[in-house]
């Protein structure tokens, strides 16, 4: 089943893309950076690295923390957060549909399934 | 300037991203793979190691080499390498168009340009 990955790039430093929306829906599901780390099999140290990056993408936070105990606190998304994964989720269920014709095009062209062999 | 760059995920080992697209205009432009992993800034070696990995992504050779002295020969790309190119970058022209508005929504969020501060 063939899937369109989507990134933009806003400019040379500043992106959005499906490792960071992952982060971000996996937050909002579990209310957690912890979890949400677990869940996507990375240290919580980079997922709070990469919500911190997400962050300071925005002028406005994405990713809110409340700090807990040893637990390491509970965190959620704010309005703008929800609207970026809202709006990067719609864009690539849109680009599967408009572009069913190219990518059906090129599915046919597809060999067979294989390890590349040098 | 916002991009949308595209990775289309034909299943977990097929892919054509940016990167390859790219590879396949310079060795559409130069003739050469060489001079292609030259414009890119990669080794001959792996240029060469990508061009073979599209190549056994499709049923057809997308791109198409012919055996020189130590100049590496000459390439170039097939119909199917020029279409799979083609088809590439109207989704990705067509993704900017039609998802103006979503990304315009994006780009009124966006923070002052900084590198990330922790």
């Amino acid at each position: 089943m063939t899937r369109v990955v989507l990134r933009i790039d806003f400019d040379d430093e500043r992106y959005i893309g499906h490792g960071r929306i992952e982060l971000l829906e996996y937050i909002d599901e579990f209310g957690s950076i912890a979890k949400a780390a677990k869940a996507m099999g990375m240290s919580y140290k980079r997922a709070w690295y990469l919500a911190e990056s997400i962050n300071s993408t925005f002028k406005e936070p994405v990713v809110t923390r409340q700090h807990g105990g040893k637990g390491g606190g509970s965190a959620g998304l704010t309005a703008l957060g929800k609207t970026v994964v809202k709006e990067y989720r719609a864009m690539e269920a849109g680009v599967l549909k408009t572009y069913a014709k190219s990518l059906k095009t090129m599915e046919k062209a597809l060999g067979p399934k294989k390890q590349f062999q040098a």
